[in-house]
């Protein structure tokens, strides 16, 4: 395990350049800073824009790359003033390491606002080297951005929870939509849609999955204990359900109208916005205004949040969907995930893989 | 005064057709039932949606219609029932005079989002009458629809908080953006972004006025006293305010693209449509998703707001800008206002004017 003084180097799978192929890249760690965790890495959700990294579909990768936001791990080491985590935890790591610490959103313990936070992956630490994700062997990560996997959530379990979970605990917390008895509305059932139902049951709500056509009926009703199931084409029965959903979780990544969504919702209801979509969406005033409705969106989580939605899929028994896949794998399940050929989350075996061939 | 059996008629000015010019009108008014107030009309405040329901803008006129929701009266008669008036009180009537009492937003009092709620003129009332606006001597409305004007408030400075008024209070109330400190944005100095400038003032916040030129720039700062004054395409000052609002409210009622407004927002931020735009409006979804931002809007406001509004302009002090007009002069005043060629309202002194000529 090498002592604080000595240069560490593990081996993940990184892409080289845009076709976003993955092989292995034996790199440096830095050492284990006081406020830092060093982790072993056992395994790591696969997440939709970690293809979009990897194929430089916004524009800003920098190769080599070793994507992976949905980290879980053990704990081999920790810096002289970590206080939250000792040798042997089981932690995980989502999409953020770093922050100012200052700014409004630092201060207001949603450091995902923050203007300078620091990514995972695909960014520069405050050393000057590249960051590098959970495809790897293991990671050094400052403690602030480390959370402790309660006992009894298996890590694989766990993982995808890490983004995709967090993702849409966030909003229903900071909107006010965690009291059971609402009537909610997930629209896509990719990830994050697969996600949104399952943390809304368990909130108890009512939970209507939208859809563009019935193939996946079935899955939504009976697999993932969807209430009802709403095609967006059904006019008639879009009609029926208007004014009944006091939110929308939209995960649509493309361009989709608004408006048909925006009509199910109550007064006061919201849309929100999961999908990065660099084509502009449209609505029209009018079914804002005339319900007081609001679209609005929100990204990942906080830590507090991270903790917080562990703890609650952990006392509520929340079981993801997951297909659990060795790194040798991961570019076809990368290929799979475009075709959202996957019910609903790769999760890479990461410590069982060997990960140099 | 008549009798409660007497069949009573009064004089309004109403339009005729699409060219939307007003001339003398005489009908009957239902005669005052239990929970009735007989008000004859003092004032009335001319609001841009005026102009679009006489000239059928908006496809759904009826004529004769006499407009006018921003009704001050003193109260002649009251039903068996009536228990919040006496006759003299002044009182205020804004843009509706019906709603179902059973819906959930009945239930919640803000009948304004009522689906089955009668507006003021141009719909029809429970007895299957049309109803009609307050350009003319006198209304009969449900005493749950009329509220007390505060003593010290001049009838002419009340009329046009009844509905720009409220108009602005209504979202600043609901959506917590009362309390003193917060930086506020006005996009748009019309009747409702100069209301605006002035009870955001008198909550204490700092005003911005947004702008597309810098014509308005003395109005704002000097008449209105606004804080500070930004044209929006000036695009370093633009970028020097990114991150600096709490809300914007935006008042523009024209196609205008939203992000150089949603950037201005800081973390939480919400942009506030007040502008009924049937062209659709269109943004980037990580604009908002990546500060957890809302494009929201609202609809003029309760009547319980409304009482709460008038108190506060009360015991603010505050005067609206204002052009008292007689009714000979009201087809001018709606050629001006539909030019913006007014500091900020029109006022009709219904009571001083002779309603036959």
């Amino acid at each position: 395990m090498g002592s604080l003084e000595a240069e560490r180097t593990t081996t993940g799978w990184a892409a080289r350049d845009p076709s976003g192929i993955l092989s292995p890249y034996t790199y440096t760690l830095r050492n284990t800073g006081p406020e830092d965790v060093y982790i072993k890495v056992l395994c790591c959700g696969v997440c939709h824009s970690d293809v979009h990294q990897i194929k430089n579909d916004l524009g800003m990768s920098n190769y080599p790359m070793v994507p992976g936001h949905e980290v879980v791990g053990e704990v081999l080491e920790v810096g002289s003033a970590v206080t939250k985590f000792k040798v042997g935890d089981t932690v995980g790591v989502g999409a953020i390491v770093g922050c100012c610490r200052n700014c409004r959103p630092c201060k207001a313990d949603v450091e995902q606002y923050c203007n300078k936070k620091i990514w995972s992956y695909n960014d520069v630490y405050t050393d000057g080297k590249p960051t590098q994700g959970g495809f790897a062997g293991a990671m050094v990560v400052e403690q602030k951005f480390v959370v402790k996997i309660p006992d009894g959530l298996e890590p694989e379990q766990a993982a995808p929870l890490l983004c995709a979970g967090v993702t849409v605990y966030s909003p229903l917390n900071h909107f006010g939509l965690k009291q059971s008895g609402l009537r909610g509305g997930i629209l896509g059932l990719g990830g994050v849609g697969h996600m949104g139902v399952m943390i809304a049951k368990a909130m108890g709500h009512h939970v209507t999955v939208i859809s563009s056509s019935n193939k996946k009926r079935e899955e939504a009703l009976e697999h993932l204990g969807a209430d009802e199931y709403l095609v967006s084409s059904d006019s008639s029965r879009m009609q029926e359900a208007a004014d009944s959903l006091d939110y929308i979780i939209d995960t649509v990544p493309v361009f989709h109208p608004l408006e048909p969504y925006l009509s199910l919702l109550k007064l006061d209801g919201k849309l929100i916005l999961m999908g990065v979509i660099n084509t502009p969406l449209q609505f029209l005033s009018p079914v804002v205004m005339l319900g007081r409705k609001s679209i609005t969106g929100s990204f990942v989580g906080s830590m507090k949040e991270t903790e917080e939605m562990l703890e609650f899929c952990k006392e509520k028994g929340l079981n993801s969907m997951i297909e659990v896949v060795k790194m040798d794998y991961v570019n076809q399940a990368i290929e799979r995930l475009e075709k959202n050929d996957v019910r609903y989350r790769f999760v890479v075996d990461v410590a069982g893989s060997n990960l140099n061939q």
